[in-house]
């Protein structure tokens, strides 16, 4: 075998560190992530860690990417889907957040909103990349809540910009509040008073 | 000098270590605070935590208690205030909230909001007490809310508790994303929306 790692070898043993550094991230944070757990995890020789990131502030960085992309992926298969009403949509994407949490033991809560907490603060390079997916997803429910708008099924008066900003800004709440009662109620009771008082 | 501290000088030197622990914990996580780091910002002596606190977990225990009674004082003052309507002293305690993010340039958040986002996961003990905290702070909105209902401020039908339960966790929401956006105005819609469209 050559010495020469192949393009794709080297993507995937890439593609590897970031999933399991995903893993490790949710559990531990990232400032506790230590690169040699996550390179013992992912069966990748210490010392080449820096082979395939420039940091560690790049590894998390592709962490983040990586699971934005796959989030907004899942998030237009539920806000795209044409068979159901754009209030549906949500109420559907909405569910199978409950179900997710329901899933793990309520013991995740959204990465996203972990490292925010955990990084706003501390790296404006991280706050800023957080900070674009916040608003990519926001971007989204605003288009869809803009069809029910349009099809009737909120207020023609309403906002939809700030009501995006709300329901994200809610759920992420929601998430946090699920992870400490160790229960998916108040993800419930958001959906619950999200639909019958926010929204009608 | 007596060798053997007097227990006020005792209780003295703890307290400053809590302080200081609340700062620094604040920007840095419970995990990553390191113990020497607090105790030399205390200017206490290496070696002598211990005197003070059982272990780490102990000391951050301390913390969330101090941080939890302080900020109930406070809460108090707001919910206490008979010379306004029960949903003026809550309003007037968001706006507080609002306040003090701008005074921080939105680089805080909540305390206890961020060690739940860290610890809840990570340790039983931590994420007990952060739920007794969450739980004692809802009790009091509840109670306001429910002032306000039998006040007529609030439709008779309402659901204090689920009310109190929504409020408080939009409201970390909404700190949340204060400090990924570094704007207010995440809390500011929250309010709006919490006021014209929750509890109208």
């Amino acid at each position: 075998m050559s010495k020469v790692k192949s393009t794709s070898q080297r993507n995937d043993t890439r593609q590897e560190l970031i999933r399991v550094g995903t893993e490790i991230i949710a559990q531990r944070g990232f400032n506790t992530t230590g690169i040699e757990a996550v390179l013992k995890t992912a069966k990748v020789p210490k010392g080449s860690f820096y082979y395939y990131f420039a940091s560690k502030d790049d590894f998390g960085l592709a962490v983040i990417d990586q699971f934005a992309a796959e989030y907004m992926h899942e998030l237009d298969e539920f806000l795209k889907d044409k068979s159901a009403s754009p209030l549906t949509r949500i109420r559907n994407y909405l569910e199978a957040g409950v179900a997710a949490m329901t899933g793990c033991a309520c013991s995740r809560g959204c990465p996203i909103g972990n490292l925010s907490q955990e990084m706003a603060n501390q790296s404006e390079k991280f706050r800023a990349r957080l900070e674009q997916v916040f608003l990519s997803w926001k971007r989204r429910l605003a288009e869809c809540l803009e069809e029910a708008r349009q099809a009737g099924e909120i207020s023609p008066e309403s906002d939809v910009e700030q009501l995006a900003e709300f329901l994200l800004t809610g759920w992420e709440g929601a998430s946090l509040r699920a992870k400490v009662t160790r229960s998916v109620k108040p993800m419930e009771d958001f959906i619950e008073i999200f639909f019958t008082r926010v929204l009608r």
